[in-house]
């Protein structure tokens, strides 16, 4: 796929090798992911809010209560910082020095745009629920007027963007590898667990089958 | 346990009653992750970082490269946010407007001080180890003095913090409970898998039984 071109603010400078710019790795992270952190800036002091966020082509949606501080501030167009991160496993090296973790994340650096037409606002609260579970639109109760006015949606374009990830096991220094202690990965991965029905769900009610399948 | 007072800047004003303040709540969900989102800005732009951490009493600690760009505007005494977040479950609604996910994330504002101590900074890297598994320190090799030179520690006061928690089921609008669609929680959970040993370990070593029990 085509590569994002780097800025110098999103150029990766440390370990300048686990920069990636291409959108098959920026996209492929995004998708598996379902929460980001957003960075945004009030009276001189960052705030860091986890939330959920959708895709589209060149696109991120965040959305949340119209009333709330964080799209608020961001709708009057602000510079924001998205970034999403996923771990993969703790790497434990012969030396405290050279313990790391394998991850994959993405910075996201722009503006958001507050999305004001009701149909690509519409459309943004169809991917978050596909996002975050695909197959689940078409069963629920779509939002109604006043719910929709109710939801701020912002739309954050793909362009200043980059990549970092780090894959493998330690790197020792070379003495360091005669040490009698054990080294290598720990993985870690996210997973669910059995689905937990609500209080007042009528029992006849099925697992939807794109419950049973989820995987991210 | 003790309640952080919350300031104007970290009382949670959207859903107030997901606000927690007391020290069990921030100290468990920080003890329980290890990666954490830095916020700071630069030229006017917030940027978000991922990165590890520990704790010790009142004081949550960073470290990283002496060369790293975050770690050297941090150490300038500029503000910072530090956000952790730990995601427990997908909150599925009869609606797509009551979806929501539960988690417990807590908000850290202020100013870093860089740790210049060499004896609080070997310490800070020694928690930082056991932070991510206790009982690895007493195996390993130590920082020498070039490494501990090119890591620098900060050290983040834990006095303008706040907790925000949800848990539990969806909660629908009342006449959306008629609705033939499967509601309630995905738990999500964050697991080991088996330890994959580096290539050039030598196949003799023991897995340590702080892996084999390993859990957060």
């Amino acid at each position: 796929m085509s590569t994002i071109t780097p800025t110098p603010r999103t150029q990766v400078k440390r370990l300048p090798k686990r920069g990636a710019y291409d959108r098959e790795t920026v996209f492929g992270i995004l998708d598996e992911a379902f929460v980001c952190h957003v960075g945004f800036v009030v009276d001189g002091q960052p705030y860091v809010i986890p939330t959920n966020f959708a895709r589209v082509n060149d696109t991120l949606y965040l959305h949340g209560s119209a009333a709330s501080r964080m799209l608020r501030t961001l709708g009057e167009g602000v510079a924001v910082c998205v970034t999403v991160s996923l771990i993969d496993g703790l790497v434990l090296a012969r030396s405290a020095f050279h313990h790391s973790v394998n991850y994959r994340s993405v910075v996201i650096l722009g503006t958001a745009r507050a999305v004001e037409d009701p149909r690509e606002k519409m459309e943004a609260l169809r991917l978050f629920t596909e996002h975050i579970m695909k197959g689940r639109w078409a069963e629920i109760r779509w939002p109604n007027e006043l719910e929709l006015k109710g939801t701020a949606v912002l739309a954050v374009p793909l362009e200043e963007v980059s990549a970092k990830v780090r894959t493998g096991g330690p790197i020792d220094d070379e003495e360091d590898y005669a040490l009698p202690v054990w080294a290598g990965v720990l993985p870690i991965e996210s997973v669910t667990k059995e689905p937990l029905a609500d209080a007042r769900l009528n029992p006849a009610t099925p697992v939807p089958e794109y419950m049973k399948s989820y995987k991210r």
